[in-house]
């Protein structure tokens, strides 16, 4: 299994080309940069080395690499894609978003969309929604994890809740199509609750959403965070991916064109 | 439509026969008199009677009617079957049960099921599992419905969230098969999730699962869970059944058989 | 309950501006006039008036109308948008599309999307894939639409099959998200299958996908299928709509802001 | 992965005990031992030892065996459960099968149930349904098995469609509850559809329903469908099953008592 983390980096300075630094942002930003010296997504990546097996290949990709981190190349060695962007989803373009819907759908690769990652193009791609949370708070407060799934494989080895005890919250009603599945929903201080690891399949790809990992907070250095990311990447890789292809076959013959030829008549 | 608003009866007394009485019992009932004064089956037809059509006819029905208030007669006159128990569930003989869920099935009767009636006959019969929520705490908390499929007829007028400022607790994991639609979320003020509006579908029958309910609390006479209920009357009840049975049928004819006769042949 | 039958009306002549003439379009289009002198949208309509309420209106509008009969005018009059359109998809804007997807999730209008409407921008927008089909036949050979949900309302006192002599042929797989439910599967003469009645849920709105429809067949002139409309109109309307909506909220207070004020200290 | 493959064992001379024998058995039994000699469950067997791992590891069991094969000792040495009954439903006990259900749900063994296994008491356990398919011809006809679902484990590899030259027939309504995926459609030459691949999940445990597998017909012995149950064994098998657990935990404290001792107040 090839896996790619893929992080947008923290913002340098204070604000994107031609944009207002995000809300709070100055106020966090330092304290991100001290959980995650290496960054989000490097903090992921050596993680998963220390879970998943020999043979599977971690590696990162950003949004300062040539391409924007997302060209044919990129993808092309790519088995299942873990995403984390907050503050720079504008930067990704169109094309971008789009080779990355169509690698997933097309090809069976796997995304794991992360956090304030279902804002970005590529997730709202492929859920054809806005996939906003209703209602949001930058604190500093405790999430609850409860698994509702027990028998999914992204649950396996998993404790009946697990406990975060410092998160951003994202609060209901969580505007995304009906998912596949619904593996774990969150509770946070504040009372509210969310649909935090939810399954989507499109086409040959399988998706995961999963909530936590505000970036001032250390939600990816939990072991438990880390394992389900693990079981994730496992889920999510589709490496023999089914035969069927999408053709429009015109003027095909009426009946049983698709059984053995000659049609066996009676023997 | 035509409702029947099922009640086991509250204790008279401090125990079932040969049984000891359930636990805390003594502790709530009490209160449980004072909040429904007539019982919480009346309060709740009376509730319905008030947000139905004119057309539409509510009738009570309870344990300690004859045949247990589960009959032929009675069940071939309800459309939609609102059923509360909690502490009587051994009293409903199997094949009282049997009869309600073969009218679910087979005949499109609705159902909904309140609050502990999870670990009844009827509804266990039709998921096939225990049921049981993993965590449960008699208290005097809030409980807060979110809604999480605005789509959904019950949730149609529904508040974003409803709040019950006092409820007892069901805490996941709760054993039920995948639910075809989860319409509401509960979070309680110890920090756990319940999955508390869940939509079943069983042969041409329609089942809806609420969760709130304790009779130690006046929750249904909130008018947010009022409404709920009627809302889940309209939605359950399945009054043109679809015309599908359930036969075997031996020896057919091989091509078309449920083709008009005799076959069209090119004119 | 208002509904709008929308159409894109018969090409005149034989292509679109700047476009070469559809595939097969002028072999089958003469019948096609034959079969529906007043178009598609008009035989639906009605069909609808006949089998709706006294109280529901049914209008129509086509791309031929003022802002391609999807302004906002019509929209907020329309509480089901049926659509029939077939070889002129691209015609509609991006904007009326997204128009149209805007005011299914967020204000709940209901959705009937018809046979080759598959392709249109609307309903691409909302599942965010390409929705198409593996294999198509333009041929003469019967559908059989096979009831798989009973209990489902727009099965409501359908047949267990509903055969149409003459149908085109889609096959499987069809380029969709997991739908909510599927309450019809077709069978055609050459073998394929096909998920032909598809429920979705969007944000507040609900959708309805329905294969059949050709415009060369007489499919809507069959009673089962205007059955299966008229039952999909019921199902789609969503006159009363959730609250829920989706503002982004900042800086609430942490605990139980939702609670009703002031919030009761343990009396 | 340990996987044991269950079979009733075709019958001996021509009757259960006390019962008559089942419609034309005696018409294709000789046919079924010529297929396959050493009865069904070795064929499926000796296929699976040549797909899976080799550190994988298959064995048998029939209701000859003591206990009728579905020991705790048997279970307990298993991780997924194939399943080949027909005419044999009955012999087994309901304390074994409930034994069978509870190790599913409880401890997470998968289930494949082929066939006419949906009518044993296993399947009907955990569906609390009939099961029944609505049509039914014991014929000697093709069967289509088309995959609707590229992206799930089950699909993997395997063809768009897969046909089988000789097969029963079950046709719809097929009385089950709602899948949690439908894997593969199949259509008859008849013209009847069928839902063949079925996932469901209960408690920890993965089940999958399918259809074909007459035995007068040497389904077992083709690649395509050995390679669909050698990936459904994979997709099954949960050696690592969550640790949610199913106990009533009363008098619990009220807030956050999942939380880490002691919990920590604002440092």
């Amino acid at each position: 299994m090839r896996v790619t983390v893929w992080g947008e980096r923290f913002l340098e300075g204070e604000s994107l080309p031609g944009r207002p630094p995000p809300i709070n942002y100055a106020s966090y930003i330092d304290e991100a940069r001290r959980i995650y010296p290496d960054d989000i997504h490097e903090a992921i990546a050596s993680a998963l080395r220390g879970l998943l097996g020999e043979d599977d290949v971690v590696v990162t990709a950003t949004l300062d690499d040539p391409g924007h981190g997302l060209t044919d190349e990129v993808l092309a060695a790519t088995d299942v894609l873990i995403w984390w962007g907050h503050v720079k989803h504008i930067v990704v373009t169109d094309e971008e978003a789009e080779r990355v819907c169509r690698r997933v759908t097309d090809d069976g690769m796997g995304l794991i969309m992360l956090h304030a990652g279902s804002g970005s193009k590529v997730f709202r791609g492929l859920m054809g929604k806005s996939c906003r949370a209703a209602v949001l708070r930058q604190g500093d407060d405790w999430e609850a994890l409860w698994t509702v799934m027990p028998s999914h494989p992204i649950a396996s080895g998993i404790e009946p809740v697990v406990v975060l005890l410092h998160e951003e919250m994202f609060g209901e009603y969580f505007d995304i199509p009906t998912p596949d599945d619904v593996v774990f929903i969150s509770s946070f201080k504040g009372g509210e609750v969310f649909r935090s690891g939810c399954c989507f399949t499109r086409g040959k790809g399988r998706i995961f959403y999963f909530r936590p990992g505000h970036e001032s907070h250390p939600t990816y250095h939990h072991p438990g965070v880390q394992q389900i990311l693990a079981n994730a990447a496992r889920w999510a890789c589709n490496d023999t991916p089914s035969n069927v292809t999408i053709p429009y076959v015109l003027d095909m013959k009426t009946e049983g064109w698709f059984l053995p030829t000659p049609v066996p008549t009676g023997s």
